[in-house]
């Protein structure tokens, strides 16, 4: 996951050539068939937990019976194929679509988003203690192996409601940071992931909430701040949307009967 | 480009509710006639320079009079028009691209990349200070409107070689932010961008580079890490890539030459 290369590296007073080590970063392509599903630009590793993470938060998958196969190509680099159980169709060409599908334009599609999520969280009972949530982050970077080395990558995280670390995945990108913590999940047959919290490194953007949703997470937690749509989804689907999680505080946006504060 | 929405703030010791402000994230749809090119999360706001930039770092477009023009549909949220001028082919679908075409596999293919930029950076006699590199993230941040509000926005800031502020833009996503200074620079006939530094408030990926080799940016510099395929893309393009510019220091990972250290 890392690589080397030389640098100039220049401090006040001082100038020094020397080897420095980068988190790597290429292309996966993901196929059904000859179909060219998705391409994302990725740290290798993990590579099928990203590709199932991916089919779950765009919504084609929840369980792992449904992907009946992921084979890596020999013959051709950074392509993963997928073969999906009968019944099961692949995720919509989302670029591509007609603006009338085009995603989310407004309250109406937020619902449209939320009503189409395939585990619901409304009756999800997880309660998980403020002193928890605020050691998630530290909990996080002490695993976070390649960013000690680069400083160079996103996180993601699932915890138990005691702090727990189930998993922790690391990648350029910080969307697939979260697939491949769901995928992870998927594949071992732990979706959905009522009880849990999932942790993100750097922003909470709607994406990033339709991914937590899509895998029954009730608890995302971010250690910056949320955008107004990741809220408005967030609020949608009854999922708790924790921002600035640091120094002891945080900003609870929706849900925040499943924070509990002590007394 | 903000909005607000109650939170309940919890600090050691307190809990309160309030409103909070937001940053905005909303889809972009971009078409050519019915055809939709792409989509987007984005903050609303300098959408024409956002479809601009994002034609110029898909090479699709290097100047000016290669837009016809840019409409905004009345009657679709969130929706742009672009017409090309004749004889302009508009993007490849990158998304369904077959596996030969699939973007970056290997060194081949980084040469393929820069070989397809239609400005060539090569022979740019660009020259910046190392203390001017310095001052750069502290005078994007005090350009930075929103983020001061919501501490949820990247930027991108173009600055002159004596640093010197041309245009800053903030959005949710880094990719956006550049894309608005690259079509800010477009439509105002500024390209290529030679004699300019490209600051960017994260880390630093390929798609950066790509974006800023195809605006003629001699420079990048980031606040973060880049990635490998960053380093070796700006390599190949004859790019300046700059990385952790924080504390008076900076490491400089590719054609240190236009980099002048104080002596």
């Amino acid at each position: 996951m890392t690589t080397r290369r030389p640098v100039l590296r220049l401090r006040p007073g001082r100038a020094a050539r020397r080897p420095d080590t980068l988190a790597v970063e290429e292309p996966l392509l993901v196929r059904v068939g000859d179909r060219v599903l998705t391409s994302t630009m990725r740290t290798p590793g993990h590579d099928f937990d990203l590709v199932a993470g991916w089919l779950v938060g765009e919504g084609a998958v929840r369980e792992k019976p449904e992907i009946a196969g992921l084979k890596e190509c020999i013959n051709e680099d950074n392509t993963i194929e997928v073969t999906l159980a009968v019944g099961v169709a692949p995720p919509r060409q989302r670029a591509f679509e007609t603006t009338s599908a085009c995603g989310v334009c407004g309250a109406d599609r937020i619902v449209d988003v939320a009503s189409a999520m395939r585990w619901k969280l409304r009756d999800d009972p997880t309660r998980v203690d403020v002193a928890v949530l605020s050691a998630l982050p530290d909990a996080m970077r002490a695993e976070q192996r390649v960013f000690d080395r680069t400083g160079g990558l996103h996180a993601a995280g699932l915890f138990t409601t005691s702090g727990g670390v189930v998993i922790v995945r690391e990648d350029v990108g910080r969307h697939n940071a979260v697939d491949k913590v769901v995928g992870a999940a998927l594949l071992a047959g732990r979706l959905p992931l009522a009880g849990h919290v999932l942790q993100v490194s750097g922003r909470a953007s709607f994406e990033l909430v339709q991914k937590a949703a899509a895998a029954g997470v009730p608890v995302l937690a971010a250690v910056s701040a949320p955008s107004s749509l990741a809220v408005d989804l967030a609020d949608e689907c009854d999922l708790t949307l924790v921002g600035f999680v640091r120094g002891g505080g945080m900003n609870v946006y929706t849900h925040p009967e499943r924070v509990r504060v002590a007394r």
